[in-house]
């Protein structure tokens, strides 16, 4: 009971860590003794100290002798851009750990752990767990799939058209959407469209959310067309990585050296998705057009599908959204009201 | 100022007559003297008093005289259901009549203030006009227009499907909906099918908002299939009246007494909306389905559509909602989370 209480407040104190940790998991750590809440942490900007270390560094030497820790994941146990929070811990003389979430990667679960066992540290895991891996969906996914977290977002109207017509660019939505959009970018590490959009959209695919690490503009270009289209904003702005996936060998050495180019006889989107687990991307933001959506959801290869829909009619010339093959029920609906237009979001059900 | 504020009270008594007035507007009415309401009235079920005569008839001799009637419809003229309210006003001895709306009967706008008028009584027009008219939208329309007010209402999934396949009975939205469906139904007074509707839904299209007048429920038959089909709930369970609208001649002395048939060589839209104006049906509420809509929204014969959306995907096998020839504006859109499925309601735009 105390433990969930500390537990709730390491959470509270992981949130405030915001998309700056980037491809680092959002930590809260609370160091307790007596009772008594001794220090907080959270991870800090990508490449700065975990929380853990965030914590105890805010100890005097001695506050620490037989403290308890609380820490929403299980602490790291090597050497990355930081040396491991297993060390820190063990050299503050700390008495107990609480972990919520083991560490999800399957190859390194409970090398943390051990380790503070080792030197005689008690562990308590699994406290408020799934409070835990809501602070790191994607990453979570990642490390457990070894490959990215798939979004799905389409933009539609009442007779889910997504343009009024073939090859028309077509505001739909209303400026509080574009503004969500604008700002839901930033939950991600990549955003990928189709070549069809980036040519009759020309869209910036930038995020309004503060960062450093904005998302990489990922397109999609099987035939190359983009070689014909060398002004679109996102191969010349240079305010976020682009990638190109593409199956016209030509394509190399097209555009500025920032702009990188991954060449392949043929890209399934398995292929795709794997290529981008290499290249450490957890999450994608797939804003379509309808022939990519589907391309993902044919295959399966998504978790969760945000609908924005305008309720006004494009009529029968417009452009359908992605169609799914079969029915299709979505999980953990999430509805919202944007002024005259609504958000729609919805997990993949599990196969049962 | 002060007349403002006694007409937003008459607006509120209005308010208090239901659907039991059925073909009758609501009205409201306050009879004032010297600053203080003396009396208030409403509209009584169909055939009862109206509101001016509600309010008058709690008033002593007395106090009527010299008295101001506030009144949110124009008071009627003629001898219906019941003796006409403009000589009730004139032999309570009031002095002052304020009207919010004048009637919207073309024919008759005016005729209720010059008798007035003609006793030298004061008549005020126009006072919180909209208010009162947003009481009764289906009565002025129908009075306006001379044909009934049509909404059309269709349930259709996040992929804008309204079946699993063709010949499904497909249930898509939730219970809440179902609930809403069935007190929205009484608000209208017919609800408008096509057979294969009928056929394969087998719907009772009853209402569960208490009235004694429940909407007649009204079948598009042009080819006569409920001729194979007379076991359907509408055409035995005697709950309402039930209507066809038939161009199959064969279908006439088919079924109990008590369902109409309507027969013609061939029945347009408009002709079937000028047959259920000419049988005083003010408003329709029509379900569907999409082959139903459709002949309506092409016509531009409907004034709102209603769309019930649950946020899953029947896939491309399902058949799809009501299409629109051109791009189709909604205005007034007004949109309602009910649980996990969404209610989108919009007026269709004045041709500017």
């Amino acid at each position: 009971m105390e433990d969930a209480y500390f537990m709730q407040m390491a959470i509270a104190e992981a949130a405030k860590a915001g998309n700056e940790t980037w491809k680092n998991p959002r930590v809260g750590a609370v160091v307790v003794k007596n009772g008594q809440v001794l220090a907080r942490g959270h991870t800090h900007e990508y490449g700065g100290i975990h929380a853990e270390r965030d914590a105890i560094g805010k100890l005097t030497p001695k506050q620490g002798q037989g403290a308890t820790l609380y820490v929403t994941l299980e602490p790291c146990n090597h050497y990355g851009k930081q040396p491991p929070c297993s060390q820190a811990i063990i050299d503050a003389g700390i008495r107990r750990v609480v972990i919520a979430e083991t560490d999800p990667h399957k190859l390194v679960t409970g090398k943390g752990i051990a380790t503070l066992q080792q030197q005689n540290i008690i562990v308590k895991t699994g406290v408020l767990k799934e409070a835990a891996q809501a602070l790191n969906p994607y990453y979570d996914f990642f490390y457990r799939y070894q490959r990215p977290w798939v979004t799905l977002k389409q933009a539609v109207s009442l007779d889910y058209r997504v343009a009024a017509e073939k090859g028309q660019r077509t505001a739909i939505t209303n400026s509080a959407v574009a503004k969500m959009v604008h700002t839901e970018r930033g939950n991600f590490q990549g955003i990928l469209i189709g070549s069809q959009t980036a040519i009759i959209d020309n869209p910036t695919l930038l995020t309004t959310s503060p960062t450093k690490f904005p998302p990489v503009r990922i397109v999609l270009d099987r035939r190359g067309r983009l070689k014909d289209n060398p002004t679109l904003h996102l191969l010349t702005d240079g305010q976020a990585p682009t990638w190109i996936f593409t199956e016209n060998s030509s394509l190399q050495d097209q555009f500025a050296k920032s702009i990188q180019v991954f060449y392949r006889r043929t890209w399934s989107i398995n292929d795709i998705l794997h290529e981008l687990g290499r290249q450490e991307i957890q999450s994608v933001y797939v804003e379509g057009g309808p022939t990519v959506h589907q391309a993902f959801l044919r295959k399966g290869l998504f978790e969760e599908l945000i609908t924005y829909l305008a309720p006004q009619m494009l009529g029968e010339k417009g452009v359908p959204g992605m169609e799914s093959p079969h029915q299709l029920h979505l999980a953990h609906q999430e509805i919202k009201v944007l002024e005259n237009n609504i958000r729609i979001a919805g997990r993949k059900m599990e196969h049962v």
